[in-house]
C-alpha cells in the first residue's frame, strides 16, 4: 500500500470510502470468528512484527529523518522513534491481548416473559472502530490487536509524521490474519496523510460505528466537534488528591508523592493537590520538601504560599492545566465540600482521590465527585486496565456515555437482544 | 415562565445557558436524592397534572388554534391535541415510572485486587439529559419522569407548535418537586421557540451530558450532525420479517399479519416481508389475502408480483422506507444469507425476525442480522420497554453506542469506579 497523493477530491474521497466499506464488510466476518482463531491471528501478528522488524525500522528511519528536517522537538522524535526493543514490546503487547478473555457472545442477562418469550441480552462487537491518533507508531498494533480480539474491524488513521512506520507495521500485522478466517481489510489503514481524510472518516457513519481519538486536546476537540459518528473521548487527565482534615498524614504524603512523581507524564498522575485548612500547616512543609527534592515545581494559592513561602502563585489557568510534567499546584480548602466543587469545576472527570479516616467525608467525596474513578486512601495512578484487572485498554474514557474509565475489551463491545419465541404475537 | 422573544443574540444565548447551567447544578442534587423522595416527587408531578388539567387544556387550545390557522394536517393536530383522558394517561405514565426499580447506586461488580484495593463498579446517573422533541406534549411529562427517577436532571425542548401546552405541563410538574429535595431546575425547559435554541443546546457539552432527539428523521439527522454533545439516536424502524424455507407457515402468516397490522404507525411494525423462494408460492397468496382484507397495500419484487398479480412494484426507495402505515413491501429471496444481507443493507438496525424450524438458519440469522433486537418465531412488535419487562422507555435506540433497543431507566445511567484503599501506591 503506497501513500496516496491527493490529486482530485472526488477520487480521493472515493478511495477512502472504499477502505471504510471494506472494513464494514470485514466486520461482519470478524464478529463471527472463534476465540481460538482470533488468538492464532494475534499470535501471527506478533510474529510478523518481529520478523519484519528490520523493514519496519528502515521505514521508521525515513519518518525520523523527515521529522529532523522539519525541526520537530526531541520529545516528539522520541515518541516517533522505534527500536528493536520497542518492536519487541509491541509484539509482547499483542500477545498479552491474546491472553485476555474473549468478551464476545457472553450472555449478560437472560429472562423469560409471562408469554413464554425468552430474551437474551448478548455481548456483541461494535462493528467498525475508527482510531484517529498522533505520533506513537505502537498505537497501530495496540489498537488493531484490541479490535480484533473484541471481534471488531478497525480503521486506523495515524499522524502524518509516522506514516511510513505505520504503513510498515500495518503491512506486517495485516498480512498473516487471513489464514485464520479474518479478512485483512478488518485492519484498515488510511494511507493518506492529508487532513481531509479525517473529515471523510468523521462523516462516514454509514461505515464507522465508533471513533476513538487518541492524542492531544486539539485533536480530540476537533474530532468531537466534527464527527457525526459517535465518539468516545479519552481526554486529558487533570487529577486531584484531596487531603482531608481526618487524613492519615503519613499515608497522604506517600500517596501525594506517588501520584505526582512515580510517572508524571501520564494522564492518571495528579496535577492539583487540595489540603484541608486545619491540617495544611502540619502537612504541607514535609510533603513539599519531598516533592522539591524530586524536582517537582510547586505552585500554590495564597494560603499555601504563606505556609511554604517562595513558591510561585497558581493562576486560574494552572488549576485547569494537565502539566504531564513535574509541576504540582496546591490549594488549601475549607472543607470536603469545597474540594468536591473545585474538582467538579477544574478536573477532567478522570481520577480523583481523597485521603481520610472519616467515613462521612469519604462517602461525600466518593458520591459527589463526578469522575470516572474516585479513590479513597489510594493513589490515582491505579487508573489503568491492567491495574484494575481488566487487561489492556484502548484508552481511559473521560466521557460518560458508553464507557467510563479504562476502556478495555468489554467496552469495545455493545449488546443485542435475541428474542426466542414459538409463534408469539402481540395482543 | 413566559415565551422568550429572541431580541438580541447574545442575551438570547445567555438566557439559554443559564437554564442549562441551573440544570447542571440541579443534577448534582438529584443524583443523591433517595428512592423514596424521588417516588414522592413523581407522585406529586402526577397529581399536579390532574389538578392543573383545566389550565393545561386552555393552553393547549391556544396551540391547536394556531395550528389550525397555520393549516397543519389533521394528523399533526391530533398529535398536538390534549384531552382530559390524555392528561389522565400522562399522569398514569408518571405513576408507572414511580413503580419501577431505582437503577441508581446498584453495584454492578465488585472485586478485590492482589494489592488489597477493592474496586466497585457502581451505576450512577448520567447528569443532564437534553431532550429535543416534536409535537406530542406528553413527551414533556414522560421524559421528565424517567429522568427524575434515574437521578438525572433534564432540559426539555419541545416543538414550537406545542409551546403553550409544554409550558403549562412543565409549570405543573416542576412546581411540586422541591418539597422532596429536588430543585425545580432539575426539570429544565427551554421557553424559546426559536430554532437557534437547539443549536445552543447541541454545543453545550459543558452542561449537557447526553442529547436524545425524539421525532422525525430530519430532526434526528440534524441533531446528530450538529451536536458536540453525545447523542443516542432513536431512529426510524424499518423492520423485517423473513419467512424461511423451514418455517411453520401458519405461524409465519399470523406473525406477518400481527407485525404489520396490529399497530402500523409504530416503529416496531414491519415494513418489509422477505420470503424464501421455495415457500413463496405456498405462503404468499394466503397472507396477501388476509393483509389486503385489512386494507394493507402490498408492493412487491418481480417474483412476488408474478405470484400475487396486480400489486404495485416495489422500488429501491420502498425497501428503505418507514411507511408507518398500512403498506408492506414483499421480496422473494434465495436463502437466509440473502435475507441477512438485505436486512443489513435496507433495515434501520431496529427489530427483525425470522420464522423457521431450522436451527442452523435461525442461528445464522440471529447472529448476523446487525440489529438491536432479533427475533425467532415471534412478532417484532414486542420491542418495547414494558414488553421486555424493563418498564417505560425513553425511546428505542437504533445506535450501537451506550444503549441499544429499548432505552429504559438503566440506560439513562452510566457507571463510575469507586476504589477503596488503605494507603496503596503504585510500584
Amino acid at each position: 500500500m503506497r501513500v496516496l497523493e491527493k490529486k482530485d477530491s472526488m477520487r480521493f474521497k472515493k478511495k477512502i470510502l472504499k477502505i471504510l466499506n471494506n472494513a464494514k464488510d470485514a466486520s461482519r466476518v470478524v464478529a463471527g470468528v472463534s476465540t481460538k482463531n482470533k488468538n492464532k491471528a494475534l499470535s501471527a501478528m506478533a510474529k510478523a512484527l518481529l520478523k519484519n522488524s528490520r523493514y519496519i525500522l528502515l521505514q521508521n528511519a525515513k519518518d525520523i529523518s523527515i521529522a529532523k528536517k522539519k525541526g520537530l522537538s526531541n520529545a516528539m522524535i522520541d515518541r516517533l522513534m522505534l527500536t528493536n526493543k520497542r518492536i519487541e514490546e509491541m509484539a509482547q503487547a499483542i500477545k498479552a491481548v491474546s491472553g485476555l478473555k474473549d468478551p464476545v457472545g457472553e450472555v449478560l442477562r437472560k429472562w423469560k416473559r409471562p408469554n413464554g418469550l425468552v430474551i437474551k441480552k448478548v455481548r456483541v462487537p461494535i462493528g467498525v472502530v475508527g482510531i484517529v491518533y498522533e505520533s506513537r507508531p505502537n498505537v497501530t498494533s495496540d489498537c488493531a490487536a484490541l479490535c480484533i480480539k473484541s471481534g471488531n474491524a478497525c480503521v486506523l488513521r495515524g499522524g502524518s509524521e509516522a506514516i511510513n512506520s505505520n504503513l510498515a507495521i500495518h503491512r506486517s500485522i495485516a498480512s498473516g490474519i487471513e489464514k485464520f478466517g479474518i479478512p485483512r481489510e478488518a485492519i484498515g489503514m488510511i494511507n493518506v496523510t492529508d487532513r481531509e481524510a479525517v473529515e471523510v472518516m468523521l462523516e462516514a457513519d454509514e461505515y464507522i460505528d465508533l471513533i476513538i481519538p487518541r492524542g492531544g486536546e486539539g485533536l480530540i476537540r476537533h474530532v468531537a466537534k466534527n464527527s457525526t459518528v459517535p465518539v468516545v473521548k479519552h481526554y486529558k487527565g487533570v487529577c486531584h488528591l484531596y487531603v482531608d482534615k481526618f487524613a492519615d498524614l503519613k499515608k497522604a504524603g506517600e500517596i501525594a508523592f506517588n501520584a505526582k512523581v512515580q510517572r508524571p507524564g501520564v494522564c492518571n498522575a495528579i496535577e492539583n493537590l487540595l489540603v484541608h485548612k486545619d491540617v495544611a500547616q502540619k502537612f504541607l512543609p514535609g510533603v513539599a520538601r519531598a516533592l522539591e527534592e524530586a524536582d517537582v515545581e510547586l505552585r500554590g494559592c495564597e494560603k499555601t504560599r504563606k505556609i511554604l513561602g517562595g513558591i510561585k502563585a497558581a493562576t486560574d489557568k494552572d488549576w485547569y492545566e494537565e502539566y504531564l510534567d513535574l509541576v504540582l499546584a496546591i490549594k488549601v480548602v475549607a472543607n470536603v465540600e469545597e474540594a468536591i466543587t473545585f474538582i467538579n469545576k477544574y478536573g477532567s472527570s478522570h481520577s480523583d482521590a481523597i485521603v481520610t479516616k472519616n467515613k462521612k467525608a469519604a462517602d461525600k467525596f466518593l458520591n459527589n465527585v463526578d469522575s470516572s474513578c474516585v479513590y479513597l486512601n489510594a493513589s490515582t495512578r491505579f487508573t489503568d486496565g491492567y491495574q484494575f484487572g481488566l487487561g489492556a485498554e484502548i484508552g481511559i474514557s473521560t466521557g460518560k456515555i458508553h464507557a467510563r474509565g479504562p476502556m478495555a475489551l468489554e467496552e469495545l463491545c455493545t449488546y443485542k437482544y435475541i428474542v426466542l419465541g414459538n409463534g408469539q404475537i402481540r395482543q
